[in-house]
């Protein structure tokens, strides 16, 4: 550790209160830049003794001064500091140092209004410049991918950081003022029981010490039974707000999936959110427009939303950087203003395709059918040529390509469609997903018995549902319901249940919160949203 | 489902719109009982139709009238209606309804100020009283376990989900109102390569669909090496802090502990911060001291925080309400306005122990020795009886009963002790833990040799370390710093790099947020005090 003091020591600063000093006053880079405050700090510490503590950009030494670049992860702009030869001497790019100065104002022309005119700095952390993978130029993502550790110090990805803070603190915002009022945050388990969405690709989980059973002998769950990572919190929501009513998360969910695609990450945040006396489905869609729509308005007026939407990208070769800000602001624009979202049924949008393939010349690997589904190529067609670039609701798609809990269409005739619908976002294309729900007990048995969720009872179950419903058993002195003799709803009667008791209409989605940010910070990839993604092959640090 | 109408009907309410009718408002029970809003909405709305949206808590059947206590999750509170007979004929507890009519002042005398004359009720929802496991009487903590999907039901357990979301809420203010700003919220990963206690209790993580390996043929790892749950995002959270300064997190963390008691949980949330360039325990101490005691002083001006204050407890036999509340508002003062928090050092919390034993007849289990750490009973002993119920920070622990990345405390000699602490609550004990982190490279990896962290280096590893080493050799064109050769840092890699460039003193803490809920709501079990509460062989629903 190398020091340097000119006028006073930092050494006294202490991080909890003022320092005794009563001219050192501990800023941070966006308050004195005039980024983060209404007040304009530049001014009110001109002339003034101020400290900060953070690292060297850059350093550029010249014969009579030298100039640094500090930043302390407030601002994506860094600040100026003047600094004599001698005190630069052992600078380089990473160091951490605490500074302090005189905040003086530049004369007229100069890009920024002040600088800081050093009296002293000290090194606390130094950083080879040989190795330090950071240095001011352009690092591909691929190659920052492969240290998200250090990844975090472009200015960029401290940014992008910042931003997803804003985005989760501004969530609770909108929820807490929605017009209904009374969304309650809940924070459901991770550790489930069942796979929501039937998918199959979860991941399940073992104590650490246990060891692998010899062939033919049984597994000793630690839970007694096997457990999985949460898909999804749907169904525990769905109890939350069958007392609650209105009821929210951001929660984390995981998928085992092995794809090597930018949009799929193995773990990733879901905003999920359930609304109990929901009748209609187009009062989720509405519910699910406003929440983006006052999401985008209030980040617009935080000042981390415009550094998004000013940033300076990476400098990747061939990005324009003010062509690129000019596409997000666009975006941002139809989400702040932007007509309504157009809202077309899944049968219509498959007829909509048809149509383009048959008379104006579109093409597409997988054929339209109605019996497919959509694919992502049929997304993108739907958003961004039939639609021209506005996010689109499509809804009642076929029930045999949707999960066993979605109520039936109003207008489906043998529950051929039912009540869901997927927004479309440009570019990145599924965004939220969510539906009503089946409430009603014997419609909800008969649908699980078709997908294959009700088993035979076994004669000793040691599982919970068994316990619960030799319990039940005992104290109502009835079978299950809507039950055939010896079947048994295993790990999901609890779901069943809330269909049981007071079970009124309700509804919710699931809106992927990383694919969201990715879209609002113009980045492509998942896996440079994610600080540390995890995806197949891939959970570095 | 059955319908009553009188007036009109409540099938064209709209969650997203207010009805075509003007004359309906639909309101929640929180609304007109006055207890969620600065307005008298009780006045403002009466003589007016309004529309309610919820369950029957209770009903009382009479010759010429019937009441019906309703709630809808709002608050603990019941709102009564007045039905006439063929209205209630078909009413019965947990019945999910909508409700209709006009809400009139009751004569003076009564315990409600007003009350709702019913004009339309629809049971959307029945619930058989005979099976119905919530009734309106007392309930066993041990039975409402066995069924958490309906125990949210009960009126404390859906209070202390909206006392949960309020915390949450109010924690984002607390950080961003901190006087020294700047605190990023962050969400690190929960799959991790490393356990960062050093405990071994992790949870593993494997694909659902991949088989067991034969004897002797090696796992093919989803993410090519082996994965856990994380215990602690701190490690994480140093990477955040190097570049942001100030961060936190509020999130989930994983323990596979066969232990069986209301203290642990095998998942549950963790509140995290970490704090770059702070140089002196103390000012963690004092950070963390500021937290809650301004996260508690905002919940207490918060009409849910007043509901957990005065709310009527389950009824559990011998418990007297009056008592238990008065205790309870004694807790919270302590933590409004009560004194500073006493801190003692390890050191000095064992001598009081072993004088306690010697002149003033305690007697413990476990002998008190510096070399054996603090048992659950010490703990106890410090705040119940030592500090007289007031909250103690109790620093400066033996490095060899702490993990392996605590910095060693300023006047330690020979690394004896480390800059660390546990605050410990009364009744509850440790909620917090934290420590000053070992900034320094050479240092750190001396103590991760000492701690057995440094593996030997394998010829072909495909691990991330490796890969990583590797190009950090090429491109550097040197070995690691401070490694002897043929030794590898694996999976902790990252972690040390941390301090290979620019590394500033920090530190943070863990606070065990569950802890805290339960402590403020008055509820002991965290078993309790998590709605879906996962603990050796328990993973209900």
């Amino acid at each position: 550790m190398r020091t340097w003091r000119r006028s006073f020591s930092t050494s006294i600063i202490r991080y909890s209160q003022s320092s005794a000093l009563g001219s050192c006053n501990r800023l941070r880079c966006a308050e004195l830049l005039n980024v983060s405050s209404e007040k304009d700090k530049a001014r009110e510490f001109e002339n003034e003794n101020v400290t900060l503590k953070g690292f060297i950009r850059s350093v550029r030494k010249q014969k009579r001064f030298a100039f640094a670049e500090i930043s302390d992860g407030s601002t994506v702009q860094s600040l100026q500091a003047i600094l004599t030869p001698d005190q630069a001497a052992d600078l380089s790019t990473g160091a951490a140092i605490e500074i302090s100065g005189i905040w003086k104002a530049c004369p007229p022309g100069k890009e920024q209004t002040h600088e800081l005119q050093t009296t002293t700095i000290q090194v606390v952390g130094d950083a080879d410049p040989e190795t330090y993978p950071i240095q001011k130029k352009y690092h591909s993502s691929d190659f920052l991918r492969q240290i998200p550790h250090l990844r975090l110090r472009t200015p960029f990805n401290s940014l992008l950081s910042r931003f997803r803070s804003e985005c989760i603190y501004q969530l609770g915002q909108v929820f807490r003022s929605h017009p209904h009022g009374g969304f309650t945050q809940v924070q459901p388990p991770l550790i489930t029981s069942s796979d929501c969405e039937g998918a199959g690709e979860t991941f399940t989980l073992s104590p650490e010490s246990s060891a692998l059973p010899a062939p033919g002998e049984e597994v000793e769950h630690f839970f007694r039974s096997p457990k999985y990572l949460t898909v999804s919190s749907q169904l525990h929501l769905e109890a939350y707000a069958a007392e609650l009513g209105n009821v929210w998360t951001l929660s984390p969910t995981f998928r085992a999936e092995k794809s090597d695609t930018p949009r799929h990450l193995s773990e990733f945040y879901m905003l999920e959110a359930e609304v109990n006396f929901a009748n209609e489905l187009s009062s989720l869609l509405d519910l699910v427009e406003y929440l983006i729509r006052d999401l985008a308005r209030r980040l617009h007026d935080t000042p981390v939303g415009q550094e998004i939407l000013s940033a300076k990208r990476s400098g990747e070769p061939g990005l324009d950087t003010v062509d690129f800000n000019e596409a997000l602001r666009r975006r941002w624009d139809v989400l702040l203003s932007g007509p309504e979202w157009p809202r077309i049924t899944y049968t219509r949008a498959i007829e909509m395709l048809q149509d383009a393939v048959t008379n104006h010349g579109a093409s597409f690997t997988h054929q339209p059918s109605w019996s497919e589904g959509l694919q992502l190529e049929h997304e993108k067609y739907i958003v961004d040529t039939l639609f021209h670039g506005v996010p689109v609701f499509v809804t009642d798609y076929p029930q045999k390509v949707k999960p066993f809990y979605m109520a039936p269409s109003p207008s489906a005739e043998g529950g051929a469609t039912v009540a869901c619908f997927d927004l479309l976002f440009p570019e990145i294309c599924e965004v939220v997903g969510g539906s009503l729900r089946e409430h009603r007990l014997p419609a909800l048995i008969d649908k699980m018995r078709k997908y294959g969720l009700i088993k035979q009872r076994r004669r000793h179950s040691t599982q919970y549902s068994a316990t619960s419903q030799q319990q039940l058993d005992d104290e109502g002195g009835s079978e299950y319901p809507y039950l055939e003799p010896g079947e048994d709803l295993g790990h999901l009667q609890w779901y069943a249940d809330l269909r049981r008791w007071g079970s009124a209409p309700h509804g919710g989605f699931g809106l992927g919160f990383d694919r969201l940010i990715g879209y609002l910070a113009g980045v492509s990839s998942l896996r440079d949203v994610v600080p540390f993604p995890r995806y197949f092959k891939r959970a570095d640090c």
